[in-house]
This record gives structure tokens, sequence and C-alpha cells, in this order.
């Protein structure tokens, strides 16, 4: 351990005070700097300085709050050297990608994030006005960006029980495939946390129109616990026109590093390369290696994970409030009345939780984060809600 | 000093020797890491290992092979508690880039590098097959990047004395308006290092179709040492359409952490908003801060980049040789026969130089190193070329 101590004191920021402060910066220029999920965070918490964001228990935008593992601070602390260079080593990042799920260097196409993926899949398969179809919620960021290069969506609301309405999907798919541009799953589903079985995931991919691109966001494959779950991999082995995305800002813990990819067909993935920058730095790309490699680091953020979120949505469900069982590192408490006050309600008591899901404004979205982060979110929630009664809980 | 002795020993690679190995990759995925910049280092490298790859004397790609300065690496080191996090405190970046140029945060966008955003502008402005109308040889990316996404270009060759053809180029962008998506420039020229002038760059601001973009790339505007030129941020303060690229991967040394940016009205910058990843890794929006801030650090760059400039072209003038008068951290020197097997030869004796830029196939293109790689340079060079009589040089 004692070797590893610079890089570690380094993460834990012992070594200077973060500089800067927050201001209300417009909309915009945040999504400059980070795309979508900087701006919800923004959003999410407000302007604050750089001490009170440090303070703040962070359970708002699905990070891991434990941070990378010694072996990926390791990695990427030696690659320092090549701060200065563009024809570096790179620790052979898309071959340890490609290896790690079977696939060729051809098959994969890196992002700075799946952000940075899902932005190129929109360019490449939307320009001209097309339409992604997707459920409602799911991560807004592909529909957001839809709009923005003046193209469009199509959403498909959740059913009653919040899962996904595959069937339903399907069906809008084939009777407007002209309009379409791509198909958009997110499995699990951001912000409801569940999964979209394998047998529906199957019934997609045979039942949309041929040729349509089918992009698999599985930015929370690594928490999933149930067999009733699959990954879409083996469908770019087959050939099917799927798009699978992932990213190493969740259980690698290195969102602020940037570091995604897409797994998909040699042919889709060169007519997205020329709107991917594939500019990622030379630290990530040599923690990324690392961070594959260090399966025990990542099996032990998954145990702590379901653990956290076993006990914290028992804590929730016993004093009345229901939760929407999920398979990732978040979940959504149903609170019975609007969420916008709620966040407002945790921030004061420097709690910073998830932003507002539309059209489900009454469910607020918790990320797992520590067991200190946990027990002061529930003792928090117990400040601000009152008790309910079975009957109450049952009623709603 | 005591006390950023860490950052600086991670900086040199004391800390752990690099992981992995460079093969013979795919251009295409090569490209996908890092951008036209690297398929030309790994071009003109070829694969080794990265032992070799640690060994070679680095003047092939204009890096600064001092690394960074001891500020920014401070900087750096003490931003990684934010590793795992996507709505940090991020320095302030945007906000102290804009003060550095006067203008306003919505006059910036961010990109990973400047390679970013000359691929953002080439989207945003080409997309549907227009072209791209600038001088040849310059910087290829431009070019290249229009090709991968069906457009196209218009390429001006440079005159005798290979100052750009800029009378040239206006008159065609006149002619030809209705087929050009924007106006490239890049400023000084690369691979020549020379600049356009001041009184050129305001005819073409002038002399352009009135709503034309003018993308003037001033990647090297930090080595110039001449007034004759002059940087055209006061253009976008005038609200003209120009759009200059700067980065902070060649003076600022910080070529693999990723940090570009362009400066250009609020307009301009809406448009290319949607098209840019803007997904920027922590460390290096400190590290840019830093840098900014940190203008003694540049200043010596800068000064020992002019001496041993002046140095090693004066020795081979002195040899019989001619060389290109530039502005920039590089030069080229006249061969006198083709480049391709010159570069083979530098490489047998470790010293990795500029690739091919055709047409100039029988220059040179050197950058500017430590003392030390400028010293093995001219040595080996005078091991493969032989001293030209005065009479020789002058027939050129």
């Amino acid at each position: 351990m004692a070797k590893h101590a610079v890089s570690r004191r380094n993460f834990m920021g012992g070594m200077a005070a973060a500089v800067g402060y927050l201001s209300t910066r417009p909309t915009a220029e945040l999504w400059a700097q980070g795309g979508p999920a900087a701006v919800a965070a923004q959003r999410a918490r407000g302007p604050m300085s750089a001490e009170m964001y440090d303070r703040m228990v962070k359970i708002s935008s699905n990070e891991n709050n434990w941070g990378p593992p010694e072996s990926v601070m390791k990695s990427m602390n030696a690659a320092w050297k090549y701060a200065n260079r563009y024809g570096y080593p790179d620790g052979g990042i898309v071959q340890a990608i490609a290896d790690h799920h079977g696939v060729k260097p051809e098959n994969i196409l890196l992002g700075a994030g799946s952000g940075e993926i899902l932005d190129v899949v929109g360019t490449t398969y939307l320009m001209g006005g097309k339409k992604a179809i997707g459920c409602d919620p799911s991560y807004g960021s592909v529909y957001q960006h839809a709009t923005a290069i003046k193209a469009d969506s199509i959403r498909v609301p959740l059913r009653a029980d919040y899962s996904l309405d595959t069937s339903k999907m399907i069906e809008l798919a084939n009777q407007r495939a002209s309009e379409i541009g791509f198909y958009y799953l997110c499995n699990p589903n951001n912000p409801t946390g569940i999964v979209v079985p394998k047998d529906e995931v199957k019934a997609i991919v045979e039942g949309l129109p041929k040729d349509m691109p089918i992009l698999i966001d599985e930015a929370y494959h690594h928490f999933v616990n149930t067999d009733r779950y699959e990954t879409a991999v083996p469908y770019v082995l087959e050939g099917r026109p799927v798009i699978v995305a992932r990213t190493f800002s969740k259980i690698a813990a290195l969102a602020a590093m940037r570091l995604g990819y897409a797994v998909a067909p040699a042919p889709i993935i060169r007519q997205m390369r020329p709107f991917s920058m594939g500019s990622i730095n030379v630290l990530v790309k040599h923690g990324g290696v690392a961070s594959l490699k260090d399966t025990a680091a990542q099996a032990e953020v998954k145990r702590k994970v379901i653990d956290l979120r076993t006990k914290t949505t028992a804590a929730l469900n016993a004093y009345g409030y229901d939760t929407i069982p999920s398979e990732t590192n978040f979940f959504m408490v149903h609170l019975g009345r609007d969420v916008q006050p709620v966040i407002q309600a945790f921030r004061e008591k420097e709690i910073s939780v998830g932003r507002p899901f539309p059209p489900m404004t009454q469910h607020l979205r918790v990320s797992i984060g520590t067991a200190e982060d946990m027990d002061r979110f529930v003792a928090a929630y117990k400040q601000i809600f009152p008790a309910k009664s079975q009957t109450n809980f049952a009623a709603r």
C-alpha cells in the first residue's frame, strides 16, 4: 500500500485545496464543459462554492463515491510523463476493451465518456431531421442532443410498473420507420433503475426494420444482479446493427476523466468515427486499462452498492415510502408530492440528490454513496418527511 | 520547490514504467484515439515499443519537450479528488479564458484540443458537401475531416517563397462563395512556420463574402516574435464571423491532456456547440487555468525555443542547407532530396522527425526540442547529409 500512498492522497484531495468558485453559469457554457450531465448536476445543485461542494453529500449524479481504486490511480499517475505528447504509448486501451468483449479493435470507438458516444450516434444517424425513438423518461441526453441538432425524438411512456413498453416501441418503430434514425434503449434504464429483460431486447433486435441502428446504453451494466438481464454485445458479434455504449464513469469512478466507448459492427463504427472527436486524455487511457484488469475492485463496489441500496430502500419502505426496484447504483423513491422543493430541502441539509425527471415529478432519484452518505440521507429524509401509515402507502 | 516534488516526479515518469506496446495499429483506430495528430505521429514513427518511444529524441510533432511547468502540474494533481465527479468546481476555466482575451464566456467553446475545434467547425459548416478553402500545404486535419464527412476542400498552393497566397484565396472564395462552407487559415502556418501578416488577415476579413465563417488556427501564436503578426481575436470583438482556435497542446505542453478552445461571436459558438463533445477532463481544466496564470513559464519556453531555433537553423545554413524562416517551435529545412528515406535515416539514430508534407516532399519539418535534442539532431544531420558548397546552396 505504501508505494501507492501518493496517488491515493492525490485523489483524496490532500495535496492542496481546489481553486475556483462555481458561479451561476449559463447552461450553454456548462454544456460545453461537461455535457448534459454537468448541466443536470448544476441544475440539481445550484451555484455553490468549491468548499461547499466538497462538503456536500453527493448522491445526485450516480457517481461512484469511493473514487478510483489504487490500481487505477497508480496507472494514471505513471502516465504523466506523456502529458505533452501526441503519439505516446497508450497502454493498449482499444485492444484491452476489444479483448474484454471478445471483439476486434475495429468494433470499438472510444469516446470522452459514453456521453460522447450518444452524441455521435445522434449526429451520425439523425442529421437532416430524423428521429430517435425511445422511452420516457430515460437518460435525456439523447433527446436533448436531437433537439440541439434540429432533429427530433419519439418518446413512448413507461408502463404503469415503470418498465419499458418495448412492444409499443417496436410497433411504432415499424410504423414510422422512414422517419426514424435510430432506436434508443437505456438498459438498465435511467432514472428508474429497471432492466429491460433479455427476451424483450431479443424481441427488439428481431422485430425492428432490418437496418435500423439500435443504441443500447449499458452505463449501469456493472451493477446488475439478475439473470433476467444480459448485455447486448453478442448481437454485435452476430452483425446486428446494435451499438452498445459503455462508460468508465460509473463503476470505474472516472466520470471527470472522460472515457467511454461503443461496441458495434465495423461498418457502423466507420460511419460514426468522423463525428467522434476521439480525443481522449492519456491518463484515462492508462487508467481504463488498469480498471478493466482490476475485477476485484469492481466486484467490491458492486457488493457495497447492492448492500447499501438494499438497506436504504428497506429503511424508506419501513418508513412508509415505496421505492422502484433497481438494478443500478441509484433508485427512485415515490414522495407523494412534488420533487423540486424536496431537492431544495435536502440541499439545505448539505445533501445533493437527483434532479427532477418529468413526467415522474413525484419521484426522487437517489444515488448510492458510501454508508455514511446513505445514513445522512435516510436521517435527512426522516426530517423532511413524516412516517406514513401502511394504509397511506397502499393507497398511493 | 519541495512541495511540488511529487507532481514533477510524476511528470518525469519516476513513479512507474508505462505499460503497453505500440503495435502497428490500423489508421482508423489510431484516429479514434488521438485524431490526425496521433495518426501522423504514428506514421512518422512507425511501430515501436514503449521503451523505444521513451528513448527517442521526439522532434516530430511540435510538442513542448520540457513538459508542463510546476504550477500546472500542481493544479492538475490537486484536482484528482474530482476524478469520479460530474458537476465539480472546474477552476473557472471558461471565465479564465474569456478574461485572458477580453471576451465573454459566451464567446468561448472548449474543445479536447484545438483539433476538436477544427472538426466541429467542419461538421457545423461543411455538412451536405460544402468546401473548406485554405492553402496547401497547411495543417491537414481540416481537409482530412472534410473528406471524412463527405465534404471537400479547395486548396490554394503557397507562393514560391512559401507564404500564403491570400489574394488568390480571397478571389476564389468570392468566385465560388456558394460552394464554400468556411475559409481556413493557419497562422502561423504549419508546416512552414511562416506568419500571415496582419494586413493580409485584414484583407481577408474585409474581402470575403460577408457571412463566410473564417477559421483562424492560432496554435503557434505564443511563439511568434514579429510585429508583422497579430492575433485575430479583435475581429471576434468586432462581430466578424471569425473563429480563432487556440490550444494548450503547444507552449503549454498539455497535448495529451486535451484542451483547446474557440473564440468566436456568440451566434457562431451557438451553432457549433451541438457538434462539440465539450467533454474535457477535470485535471486539464484546472491545469489550463494555472497555465494562463503562469506567464513567466510560457515566456521562458518561448525564449528557449527562439534561441534553439536560431542556433539550429544557423548550423544547418552554415552546413549549406536552406531553412524557411519560422515564427514557431518548428522549422523546415530544404534537403534537396526526397524526405521519406531521410525520416527513416533519422529514426535509425533514434530521432523522430516530422512526417512528409506533400507537395513539399524535399523539405523536412523539425520541431524544437531541448538543447540536447537539437544537438543530437544536428549531429545526426551531419552524418546523414554531406556539407554543401555555397554554390550548391545558391543554385537550389
